[in-house]
């Protein structure tokens, strides 16, 4: 016997009929003598279509008006999928974020889970119930129903598990777990059975989207075990736990690619100090987030500024830049829409030399230039162009040996 | 300056542009220098489709889990209204049932207010804002979600009131108010300016859908001034309040038609002790509402039953008395679906005589039969055939010169 967190996300709660199946699903762990919690999204669709009405109505919706709407979509969720469990016969009991305890700080839309005691889960878990909580949300301490923000499902999963000391956090997704690659790009790459949170964050924090990297930080710092799997089959998924020393083994755990971005450069402007810092902040004020950031001074006391950020944001940040020109000394913006960002992933890289070495020279046999580097501790990563990004995938999946052939 | 309640339905907050057209009519009344508190049904629609999807997950659904969905429907509109009116320039705030104060029992989908301090509105009122109530719902004191059965946003707005010492109620429906007869049916019928509580609950529960029947029995024990008027336009409404001298005046207020009954009789019962008593308590276990009730005894010993019912619950009625035909000593029961209920009411009849009489005559001058009586100290029924009742109701319209010509 175990206690088990199960997850579904809105896909899988799409209507009458998937909450049905999903229904029969966690019969099965409650009837193999498991305890069961439950954590659902709203329906799919349906945060979009609030959303939709808000904006019809007020363009900058306030935030605590935003909660309050939003919120409705995982209530919904929960009576819902408690009714199809009592028409399969076993006792449930749906619990809003508030009902079940998750106190947050009062930063609509954006919350922050404060303080989460599990026993009132814990008393329905005696009783023998399977709890269904309501994702995304809590409640502040004046009251008022607080959201943590778009996919945050993931997080109110994490949070119940270490709450109540679950065994495991089970994330269901449309995918059989984390793969050394995406399958879509890279035909043979294989699943990961194990993978530490530090690898993870940098997946998610990546674009993979099988795991909120905010719900991973968060396994992270209490020890949570999740495991990412198909809710469309009974295969093991993807454990993501604390890092052991084998996993070192393992140089790189796997390959990210990201073709959602876009690179801005500022070129000739006056190297002097504060620079940077009066471009950054200027585009951080703007909301705008920036992900990799190089700098080169040539000899000529100029300096050439380049980032990347998400290519829906690239418009305004060249605009936002441009404003700042002047200020600048000069010099030129430009945006390139059409790179893509590959990153190798792996704690294997803390003990073993060569990763670097090895992914550029097959990067170069490849006949694929490199438009930037930046690199942390267990990743690499590398801007080139959007058009080669398949092709770089390949070669270095094949090149560190991670397909499954 | 005055303290207002402005309660909103379905239909008048059915979609997004409907929402800001109630949103601008709440902001001249507020900009007119009044405190507003705002009670919202779910739009229209809403209600059924979750009560659907609920249905094809379970044929019963639990009370608790249904009260837990139904009561998304009001916290969406809250949340929209206040977004429409934060566009609009009027600071407003939403509450949902619970956060508004509203404390109840514990029985789901038929709470009962138990009790609703009204500080926590008052609080908003003082700082100069909107209070958007949400209808229909409230919280028992174990934290449960409650809700108090379709169509009890009314008596969320008359307890709001109540709690908040306003000044009138205001119950925006489709029609202008309160008129003497169902203008459908008579073209000359007339709004009814004042009308007391006695009155309204007569035309309440006579089928009149303008007031729902609870929310005037919670006006009349706590003095609450309702006004039942038009969404569309701008006119007085009718004035629903305590009844004063001046109302015994007038006779007859109005004529109610409700041609949703179907009259049961039992004929050939032995006429012995408790055989009354056995049929309308095995109806009232099936849950069936019983109307009208007449019963006459003959001469040899052999009595005759009739009652009335809702029309839809006319089959049921039918089979669960025709099983207790032994035990009532043999007898026949029928149902008769081709029927209607006129009713004449007005306070006045208390110190006027002749109602009955005139009314029975004017019924006979246009050849209509009289097929049941049923009298109250402000109201006299009448059940005769269906295809006549429009002649007839137009008839005692006339014969009371309740009409505008």
């Amino acid at each position: 016997m175990a206690r088990i967190v199960q997850k579904y996300g809105g896909t899988s709660v799409g209507d009458v009929d998937r909450i049905k199946r999903v229904a029969a699903r966690i019969k099965e762990t409650y009837d193999d003598g498991n305890e069961v919690i439950v954590v659902v999204s709203a329906r799919s669709g349906v945060t979009n279509e609030l959303i939709a009405r808000a904006k019809a109505i007020h363009s900058i919706p306030d935030e605590r008006e935003m909660d309050m709407l939003l919120s409705v979509g995982e209530q919904e969720t929960i009576a819902l999928m408690a009714m199809a469990l009592h028409a399969l016969g076993v006792p449930a009991v749906s619990k809003t974020g508030a009902q079940a305890g998750i106190i947050t700080d009062p930063a609509h839309t954006r919350a922050r889970i404060m303080s989460f005691e599990g026993d009132r889960i814990e008393t329905h878990l005696k009783r023998g119930e399977v709890v269904i909580v309501a994702g995304f949300q809590g409640i502040a301490e004046n009251g008022q129903i607080t959201t943590f923000g778009r996919g945050a499902s993931d997080l109110t999963a994490v949070a119940v598990a270490n709450a109540v000391k679950a065994d495991v956090c089970q994330i269901f997704t449309d995918v059989d777990g984390v793969y050394t690659c995406d399958p879509r790009i890279v035909s043979d790459a294989s699943k990961i059975d194990e993978i530490s949170y530090e690898e993870m964050l940098e997946f998610a924090s990546l674009g993979s989207k099988v795991l909120q990297a905010r719900s991973v930080e968060f396994a992270k710092k209490y020890g949570v075990t999740v495991e990412v799997r198909s809710s469309f089959n009974n295969k093991s998924g993807t454990i993501v736990k604390e890092e052991v020393e084998s996993m070192e083994d393992v140089v790189v755990r796997g390959v990210a690619v990201d073709k959602d971005q876009a690179k801005v450069t500022v070129s000739n402007i006056i190297d002097k100090p504060g620079s940077a810092a009066k471009v950054f902040q200027t585009l951080s004020d703007a909301g705008i987030i920036v992900d990799m950031i190089v700098q080169n001074v040539g000899r000529n006391g100029v300096a050439n500024l380049t980032f990347t950020v998400t290519r829906s944001d690239s418009a305004r940040a060249e605009k936002t830049v441009a404003t700042l020109l002047d200020e600048l000394g000069g010099g030129e913006v430009e945006v390139f829409e059409s790179i893509a960002k590959i990153s190798v992933v792996g704690v294997g890289m803390r003990t073993h030399s060569g990763v670097a070495a090895k992914l550029f020279s097959t990067l170069a046999e490849t006949a694929v230039n490199i438009q930037l580097i930046s690199t942390s501790e267990i990743k690499i990563s590398v801007v080139i162009d959007l058009e080669q990004a398949d092709t770089a995938a390949r070669a270095i999946h094949s090149a560190f040996q991670l397909g499954t052939k």
